[in-house]
């Protein structure tokens, strides 16, 4: 069985779950905490990332690598699209959330309201959550006006893009960062994906000493 | 013909030239400056970001999107590996090269050497430079380390994380955030880079009014 070294608030690593588990594929979690920077870690991941893949001999990191793999490997589901060009759509798609969202959103919600309160028991600063925040409107705008044009983020059929979004979108909800008033598209695609039975364990998970919002796993939010 | 819409000293359009260059892919170059953030472009790319390439009616932006369409649809000279094991080493060099060289090296040289110098007119940040030039020194280390056990970055073959990881340190070299001393392996390896004719035609290419230190196209450096 493979083995995913992870811990619950990290995006990329629910990127690999969810993929995962639409693929069929079985995985073993075993939690990592990247910014101890064990000695062991690192040298299964130089980088010091979590996620962390492996199976026997082969030890894979970085998620685009992980999926990219998943993909050609796993023969089941796949997430990627007909064609070169509705591939790069998707891939396109993966970055934007991966790069785009995650840097502007996550990490500084990540940084505030995770690492402060469970690592180095600081105040969270008020100013860059209501930054973030204020990304999140903007990165939402752009997923309502692509869901307006798209029945799923990449095109008319559920991929690798949704996955991904929904890795980071979760985490950002996890930490209060989505106001989702005037977000309908969004919503209901959220909503979509918070009933596949393929999410629902992600959602169930808590980081400890660190509770989400009431509205975090519901289907109705 | 592809248009690849570019300037001469963003990292990610020299990846897909010399890609581009190693497959026998004609491209015409079309002088794009992200920071000026034109409507037309932002239609083209709403993240804003060089490169985009366009041939028709496909356009795609994203270099890793860009990069695995042209190895998915031009067959000559692929540069991912063999087997699924050996894509993935690619794509987590890539990954490395992309994202942390890349945020921790050219990020800060882009800015206080390129931006300050020809768009806002303000003084370079030293502290910032050295930052940039420290974070050099340890990721040629590592590069040093990889080519101890290895021909190329990722494995026997000349490959995609070496255009990506050329790419970046060329446009670190020209910045002047490089210092190549002690870095023997790197050195060789960058000198073969530099010796190939698919690649020399961006080492002839300036930034108007940013000239590059003496060495930066030289063979021996």
């Amino acid at each position: 069985m493979w083995i995913l070294h992870q811990y619950p608030l990290c995006p990329f690593s629910r990127k690999i779950r969810f993929q995962c588990a639409e693929k069929g594929v079985a995985v073993e979690c075993v939690r990592e905490h990247p910014w101890e920077r064990r000695d062991a870690f690192l040298l299964l991941n130089p980088a010091g990332q979590t996620p962390v893949f492996v199976q026997g001999a082969v030890t894979l990191s970085d998620s685009t690598a992980i999926a990219e793999y998943l993909e050609e490997t796993v023969e089941r589901t796949p997430l990627y699209g007909a064609g070169a060009e509705a591939r790069a759509e998707t891939r396109r798609m993966c970055a934007w959330v991966d790069q785009k969202f995650y840097s502007e959103v996550v990490v500084p919600l990540l940084a505030e309201r995770m690492f402060k309160r469970l690592v180095t028991r600081g105040q969270p600063d008020a100013a860059t959550i209501r930054g973030a925040q204020r990304a999140a409107e903007g990165h939402l705008d752009y997923l309502d006006y692509l869901l307006e044009h798209r029945r799923w983020l990449s095109g008319p059929a559920f991929g690798l893009a949704d996955v991904a979004a929904a890795a980071q979108v979760s985490v950002a909800d996890y930490l209060g960062g989505i106001d989702w008033d005037g977000h309908e598209e969004t919503r209901t695609w959220y909503s979509a994906i918070k009933s596949r039975p393929t999410f629902r364990p992600l959602l169930a998970e808590r980081m400890e000493g660190l509770p989400p919002p009431a509205h975090y796993d519901k289907l109705d939010f």
